[in-house]
């Protein structure tokens, strides 16, 4: 177990090394970083004994065949976003791979299939379109995905080739659902609650719903020496109450995050009152309608602010996902296996996308996360211990035995 | 007085063709579009009687001689901000110049001479350090300043130099106080005062005093799904809390005006909390006293704020102005020209800086407003009448004949 451990370790830090930034870890889609991660991988789901392939969109495939035809899916992405930490996604597929090495290392076979996926691309740096592994092996990927550009203007069906894929056949990577017995992903929390819980590992039973808008507050440029209070038409004033508000509404609701990440003053300068502002608001919640009725709530209230201080308000969905829930009896196994590994289990939900959301439309889904420092991530001071990641690689054994006895 | 109104609204657009860019007014100091611009100028003040001169900063000076020797400085500046309108700066010359013509026309000397002083810089658009005419010929420019680049690496010096004068001799164009009367400037209003009370002119009885800030709020980035909100440390949230306290606070007293502006959020993404805010604080009042005490309960506000969110602030003082009173004997013989040109004589302060700021340091100093148009500056969109203009003539020479009667 723990030389186990080590080894994901070592290996997070070997894939760190993969990066088309030097002295930082950027690894996109398609990229010859990706490449050389990929050949690692590769090697290592080897030598536990899979059967390896690429397919079309450029997803590692590990099968560990079993007694019987069910298959069970894990995994996680090799991906990440610019100036990115070690084990946002390659934990997930490390972990995995070391849970199919035990049993290799034993020589057991379960009564079902293991396939271990590596997705190509969850974070969308090259293409701002995310979850482009997963949606090719659900079906999901569109050939208007295939027309986008990165920013040296090549495109996705070009980055593909070039990677060895068929770009034309990237439909065949669509992986039928018939034999499935579910996804289980195993993943960095990304939040403090571990941590502030003293805990190494956590169920998730919900990945959050969330909506994201952009709302545009329009009111009067003029001069700040000028112009007298009450004749102002600030449109700062205004977003600074929707920004409270925001905050305000979100800590009314156990489980609700609501965040203005972006906010852009026009014309920005310290003697010109504010004569427009584009801020974001992302709502995340686990249940759709508390989702759905704080976001409502919050629009509301922009369209009131405006009113009331004469500025126009514009708002524009930029986009809605609902929640997705993980299978009760998936959550159920893992309980029992982090029970069973005398870890006390906390579930959670996860207020972060990742490719369970697009698993959940082929099958039952199921993940479990591990405390990283600080519940920081996106960001090279990521940070897992050994330890935590030993508990991890034993709960998804124990979770697989779990499952073969069932 | 018509024909004079008329003449300086012709004269204001023939000046807005003086530009650096095709299509918009952009006239910087020591430039091209400057040297067409005087050459007009210098011509109209040479039909209006005057001698003139051009000093070494560049300012044009044109003496009209009385029958004594003390003398009345009059004037505004000819430099624009880029895309300006066509009357911030230039319709104070031009209404002085109408002045000074009718004297002429009517073949009057008055008891003491008239200065007519055309400053080359107040906005400060090529060296980012305004009033750079007033500064000179109230003996306050620097050798530092001399030494300043534009955005094409061009000292001020060699700037001067290009434009005619001596750099080394910019301290002889200090103007000695001894036989002054005064400085009385025209100038827009840049604000909405005038027009909401329906008057043509106003009589200014202070310019405000201006305290500038940065203050810096820094929290935590943290993921906007995954970090619960009672474990959030968001620099957006305190700032806009800041800027609602502004907003409050310069509401409860009369004359007072402050104002965020500038507001940037890093790292500024939708999905992301906000760990750093730069904001800029404006704070002006014509009493000194009533702008320290609100700028310190303000500034003390953004700490608490700090504390109670645990963040951290830094607060940087960018610029402390005080207030500047026009000379209550000015103020009373312009209110008593407003009166007898059959206006409502309505005093009103300054929020903007005006060369007789610094003109302020040299002699006693009055302005008179006039209209524009929606209260609107530094804009294209910048507009007066032709009518309200006639009232400003005739109002400046009326206080001419009042101050001549003393």
């Amino acid at each position: 177990m723990t030389d186990l451990a080590r080894a994901v370790m070592e290996r997070c830090d070997l894939l760190g090394t993969c990066s088309e930034d030097p002295g930082r870890i950027t690894r996109p889609f398609a990229s010859d970083a990706m490449r050389r991660a990929q050949n690692y991988v590769h090697e290592w789901m080897r030598r536990a004994g899979m059967q390896v392939r690429r397919d079309n969109i450029g997803n590692l495939r590990g099968r560990y065949e079993g007694a019987g035809p069910p298959t069970l899916l894990l995994g996680s992405h090799l991906d990440s976003v610019r100036d990115a930490g070690k084990y946002d996604g390659p934990l997930g597929v490390l972990v995995a791979i070391a849970a199919m090495q035990r049993l290799h290392d034993a020589d057991r076979r379960l009564p079902f299939a293991i396939e271990v996926l590596v997705f190509a691309d969850e974070e969308g740096l090259r293409y701002g379109s995310t979850y482009l592994g997963s949606r090719a092996l659900a079906g999901q990927l569109e050939a208007r995905d295939l027309a986008l550009t990165d920013a040296d203007g090549i495109t996705m069906a070009s980055a593909i080739e070039s990677f060895g894929g068929e770009p034309a056949r990237v439909a065949d990577d669509r992986r039928t659902s018939d034999d499935l017995l579910g996804y289980c992903e195993v993943h960095i929390e990304q939040g403090p609650i571990l941590e502030a819980r003293g805990l190494p590992v956590g169920i998730v039973w919900a990945i959050a719903g969330q909506s994201r808008f952009e709302i545009v507050f329009s009111g009067e440029a003029g001069h700040a020496g000028t112009v007298p209070m009450d004749r102002r038409r600030d449109a700062l004033t205004g977003a600074a109450e929707m920004v409270l508000a925001v905050e305000a509404t979100a800590t009314t609701q156990q489980g609700l995050v609501a965040t203005v990440g972006k906010l852009e003053v026009e014309p920005g300068a310290a003697n010109v009152i504010p004569g427009r502002v584009v801020l974001s608001l992302d709502v995340r919640h686990a249940d759709d309608n508390i989702r759905s009725k704080v976001t409502e709530a919050l629009l509301a209230r922009a369209r009131e602010t405006a009113r009331r201080r004469k500025l126009s308000v514009e708002v524009r969905a930029v986009s809605s996902n609902p929640a997705v829930q993980c299978a009760p009896r998936l959550v159920k196994l893992l309980t029992q296996a982090v029970k069973e590994c005398r870890q006390q289990p906390l579930q959670l939900t996860s207020g972060a996308g990742h490719d369970a959301v697009v698993m959940s439309s082929l099958t039952d889904v199921g993940m479990l996360f591990v405390r990283c420092k600080g519940g920081i991530s996106h960001n090279p001071a990521e940070s897992v211990t050994a330890a935590d990641v030993g508990v991890a690689i034993d709960v998804l054994s124990r979770f697989l035995d779990l499952l073969a006895q069932e």
